[in-house]
């Protein structure tokens, strides 16, 4: 497919592979890049000598461009960014934090720069900071989320008419159809984050990905809105949150409630109930664990398959 | 357009406008049924007697197929069903309750009858109990709420992999953008609300449809979880609920708070201060007062256009 987001990274297909902390390693962005989308690295789970294994392996393993995401209020910020102009990493994702502070040095490496947005104000901002491209989240994303809590239906169209820069769509989009849905919204490309999550290739733990593959309805909530607003899994951890919510626990008692680490725990060493599961709730949808190269190959042929029918629908 | 829904309505355009509380009476339905859509009078703020005005006065002023919303929680109920067996009104949309209940006498009356629903349980309910068609709505949608919090985005395609059903997508469609998006994800037409309280025929009163068209991004919030979840715009009432909320105040406590009345009060009477305003998050991207059929007009042309580009995508 030709349009701006393929042009501009050098991609086949306009499907990029979210970069997840403890999730998405060289292996899956390697395999996804492979397949003709885009893959990144997600530093936000790794040591800045980590992430350094994990972009020489990434270029061992693909001739074709892959990307880091960064989550800017990482405190290891600085040495992240050094290795990933050092290694020569072409395109980076930010989110996170204020785009101004690393958009123009790594434009001035000659880096792609994407800023992950929830809303309007930051559209604007990373447009100023002269960012490449957008993406653009909404409220039903797994992980952390915007306060508005707008949804992706929603907040594609409101970031498609405040800024002309290239729009990814991301939160709820793990097959073709809400792909094509996402294009008929006005994005260009989408990032997809759960439904990689629940691949082969994924370092997700095993008890994780089939903790993913099993979710219904309604077993997702956005939580710890007193911190910073998460999706998770409602395990045992959540509930202790919802307890401690209903009690109505101050930021210092959630904070020490959620502690440190727990998001490793639960999606990287698989303890299903002391961990953090952060799960979009398109894993409603999820049943089956599959290699990245076929989830992106089977996004894709849906994506045509629907976009025909709604060529030929009659008017 | 020809497909399932426009042949079981005998409607002309896939829109259906919703039958809304204090906001949708004969002049709204009328207008939306002259259009080519499907009006609908909102009968839950009507007292019987009212609805039966509301029923003849649409009948004169249309010749078009339009229906009848009835919350089946609402006290009046049977006076309101057999008012609507009565007067002949050819659709009934039944929502917040048991499709179980009624459906079976309507069909027998040989009308046609829709349910609306927020998730698969209900769907598979509503299709046991042998509705015509399916509303599945999604958290951004203004009013009540189902509690599971899916968005339209991520329900539609689950509800259309659960049912054959004719299937009318709601929450979050404002524009032929979110029409055409509804679509790509399995919807045959779509239920719009918010847009048609800022029309010219909606009986909401003035100084709501002033508010709605000033709305931001994150000026609505789902509310009221522990009552019925419910979409309101944050004016100072909102706050006081938060308030009370934040104190963790039970559920007595919220009722007495809410009191009676809040709605008509705010929507229907104008007091933005005192009353529950309820509107969904697509009110972001309403800025105007238009006449219904113009609305139904627009919604059509920008969604024939939006069908064209993504069936002149270059893949």
């Amino acid at each position: 497919m030709k349009n701006r987001i393929t042009e501009l990274f050098g991609i086949r297909l306009p499907i990029v592979q979210a970069g997840m902390i403890w999730c998405s390693g060289w292996r899956l962005a390697s395999a996804v890049s492979n397949a003709g989308g885009l893959g990144l690295i997600g530093a936000g789970s790794m040591y800045p000598d980590v992430l350094r294994q994990h972009i020489r392996k990434c270029k061992a393993a693909t001739s074709l461009p892959f990307g880091v995401n960064v989550p800017l209020l990482y405190p290891n910020i600085e040495d992240h960014m050094q290795i990933i102009v050092e290694e020569k990493v072409p395109i980076v994702f930010t989110s996170a934090g204020n785009p101004g502070t690393w958009t123009p040095l790594l434009k001035e490496k000659g880096i792609k720069v994407v800023h992950v947005i929830a809303n309007r104000k930051f559209a604007k901002k990373a447009a100023e900071s002269g960012v490449d491209a957008i993406v653009a989240e909404g409220f039903e994303a797994g992980g952390h989320n915007g306060r508005e809590e707008t949804t992706t239906l929603c907040l594609i169209p409101l970031i498609r008419d405040c800024t002309d820069l290239p729009l990814i769509a991301a939160g709820g989009i793990g097959d073709g159809r809400s792909m094509l849905a996402c294009f008929a919204l006005g994005a260009e490309a989408v990032q997809v984050g759960s439904r990689f999550v629940a691949s082969a290739e994924s370092s997700a733990h095993e008890l994780f990905k089939q903790t993913v593959i099993q979710t219904q309805e309604g077993d997702t909530q956005l939580s710890l809105k007193k911190l910073t607003p998460v999706r998770l899994v409602k395990n045992k951890f959540y509930r202790e949150v919802e307890a401690a919510e209903a009690r109505c626990a101050d930021e210092i008692e959630l904070k020490n409630l959620l502690g440190r680490g727990r998001a490793k725990k639960g999606m990287f060493e698989g303890d299903l109930e002391e961990g953090e599961l952060e799960i979009g709730q398109v894993a409603y949808g999820i049943r089956d664990i599959l290699p990245a190269g076929d989830i992106v190959q089977q996004m894709w042929t849906e994506f045509r398959k629907e976009q025909q029918q709604i060529a030929n629908l009659e008017l």
